[in-house]
């Protein structure tokens, strides 16, 4: 059997048709053009199932459809609140197995990604995993068991509001010193940029003539020996590390996996995080088998491989 | 069928006969008197049974055994380390199952007891709930869909170890801020002892004359309008407030369950918890349902019905 794996996203809309094993047969595209009607977006979400299922010569053989979309999603499929596709109480499960007659399973785009990635990605094999994104915000999902861990409410995991910084950084959600006010790309450009207006012969004005400040600037001036630059890294890897250790100690996930922007640093992200979040660790002084702290392996195409799975796993649990 | 639950404890070992549906039976209880030999310890487990067996009349009745214990437990119910018992990679589910020729499950005591309260006391009937143990230390479990949350390793939740003000006070698990050094029984009264220390004309000095500093004493002072009293109960609460909208805005459990000294403040606790921690929820100002924060209802008896309900569990999932 095949199952179909939609990520809604603010810009595209992807879809794939994924084997039970995870494998993708083919893939297809188009932009979400927002803001529209949810009618158009589910039509265009049918469009592209039949578009698949042409081109993979496989009608009839799609058991399920799975779909990941921002914001929170309850158990019936029904859209609680998503803001950048202006859906409230959006009953998107029913509306799609109407349109396709397909049996529709419905969850958080973040959280659907961490299924992806846990089950045929970075923590295959792994009776836990912690997904943490680190793009534009920090966001990510918990999977235990092979299942996602969605909160009671349809509330996705919103790990990059844990708190690492009390009385820090303002944050849009209304706390201070949310992680991802540090861990964000976002986070780590407002670093740079207050860097930079502190320390005015700062290699980080060199590098950045031209290209302007990203999320690499500071690690890329720090590799060069920059003070100024070596500092705000640090910042961002000892509060990245305490948002890590504190899940660590809470959850004791088997594999936590990076993904997003900020994670393309590679090692030269993972291995000072290692050496920051193993001390933090309860018992790490007993040596036992510890959390593997690893890159994400998927990119975008955990979602459709989640949402696809997310879709099986319905169809499984006869829900 | 009835389920034997002990919660073998550095004091005391109590046991309890328990139904499917978390009554429970008959009660006996022995001094460990650590530090004692393994083997001797277990025997005194089999000889509870046992004399509940024989009080309750029901021998042949008992379908299996449960056993809530300090340290980290793996899935095999091999207890990798307790500390106060001295234990390390001691086989004590295969021991106990040879010595009383049940099935034999366990589990980390404080998880074991947080299993009991979600099923049966604050938290029943609830999807998931985390029960936090404001006592000596600060611990307690994660249970989702009536099932521990124990970690890859056999690690149980350390919910204490979340840091809530980095940089903050030294913890003997080498982290410095973490939740237990504040939110403790412990934290309170050395936050109280400094604030002694600071303020010589407080409130706190004359209703401590006679009986000493407890963990009740800021509490007392600060309703009777004492200054130096309301400081430390409000970091107190801050800091308790910060650890419970982290695990919120992570897992977003149906319920929060406090047990422990500290919680029978009761609505002097709960009540300016709920004030700090509902601001902090990611996505509040929606509206939507919310997690309860509510005391726990067990007592003591928590871990002999968790530890009972742990190995009907096992006896159900066939493993």
């Amino acid at each position: 059997m095949l199952y179909a794996g939609i990520d809604l996203g603010g810009t595209n809309i992807k879809a794939a048709l994924v084997t039970a094993e995870g494998e993708i047969l083919c893939e297809a595209s188009r932009p979400t053009c927002l803001p529209r009607p949810s009618g158009e977006i589910c039509a265009d979400i049918a469009g592209l199932l039949d578009e698949l299922a042409d081109r993979a010569g496989c009608r009839g053989q799609i058991a399920a459809l799975g779909i990941g979309c921002p914001g929170s999603v309850d158990e019936a499929g029904t859209v609680v609140y998503a803001n950048n596709l202006r859906w409230k109480n959006f009953p998107a499960g029913t509306v799609l197995q109407n349109m396709t007659g397909l049996p529709v399973a419905v969850g958080n785009d973040a959280n659907v990604a961490a299924l992806g990635e846990a089950l045929f990605g970075c923590a295959r094999g792994a009776q836990s995993a912690v997904i943490v994104t680190l793009g534009t915000g920090v966001g990510g999902g918990i999977i235990i068991n092979g299942r996602m861990v969605t909160g009671f409410n349809g509330a996705a995991s919103e790990l990059g509001h844990m708190v690492v910084v009390p009385g820090g950084v303002p944050c849009t959600c209304g706390q201070r010193g949310c992680l991802e006010m540090y861990a964000s790309a976002t986070g780590l450009v407002r670093m740079t940029r207050e860097a930079m207006d502190r320390h005015p012969h700062s290699l980080l004005h060199t590098l950045s003539a031209g290209r302007g400040v990203d999320g690499r600037l500071a690690f890329a001036a720090a590799d060069r020996g920059d003070q100024a630059a070596r500092e705000v890294v640090d910042t961002y890897l000892q509060t990245l590390a305490l948002g890590l250790s504190n899940l660590i100690n809470i959850l004791f996930p088997e594999v936590i996996g990076l993904s997003g922007g900020v994670a393309n640093q590679g090692e030269s992200l993972l291995e000072p995080l290692r050496r920051l979040v193993e001390p933090a660790v309860y018992g790490h002084e007993l040596g036992g088998p510890r959390t593997r702290l690893v890159l994400c392996t998927l990119g975008y195409r955990a979602g459709v491989i989640g949402a696809a799975m997310l879709a099986k796993q319905k169809m499984e649990s006869g829900t």
